[in-house]
């Protein structure tokens, strides 16, 4: 299934921009960026676990923001691109 | 229906600065800021094509880009929210 991940992360401080960098390579591990802090997933049911968990525990809560959209296995004609970097699309979940 | 706006519109130079505050400005015409540039927008389909037409003119092809993700009626069970910034949602179309 295709999950959509976007999140907004506090840069105010070294640390929030220290969990930015590693909130995008969690996201990294699981799919890929097609905007800024926007990441496309194709994950099954429990590498959606697993990518919740390991974010969840990465977030300030208090001042980050994470959202997770889930399009299903039938997502090509749910999406729409307009403009420069397009994103390349893997059928198989990105796990190695 | 739901549809989610993700944008990155470049902000090197003034004239992409202004892009930016105006794509933002057209997206919360139709929906609601979730996250710094992405809008959950409930619309009808005439409201999307009408969106899709405003942000298409507006944007720089070369250099920013707009995802459109379509999530249909029933996205309820198909969002979750992790930290801060809950979006508090609408059920009619945000059309006055």
């Amino acid at each position: 299934m295709l999950i959509l991940v976007t999140y907004d992360v506090s840069t105010q401080t070294a640390e929030g921009r220290t969990r930015l960098r590693k909130v995008a390579k969690v996201c990294q591990n699981y799919g890929v960026r097609v905007q800024n802090s926007v990441f496309e997933c194709i994950v099954d049911a429990t590498q959606l676990l697993m990518m919740k968990k390991e974010l969840d525990d990465m977030i300030n809560k208090g001042t980050d923001s994470l959202r997770f959209y889930n399009l299903g296995n039938k997502y090509k004609s749910k999406v729409e691109h307009i403009g420069a970097k397009e994103s390349i699309h893997v059928e198989e979940p990105l796990i190695f």
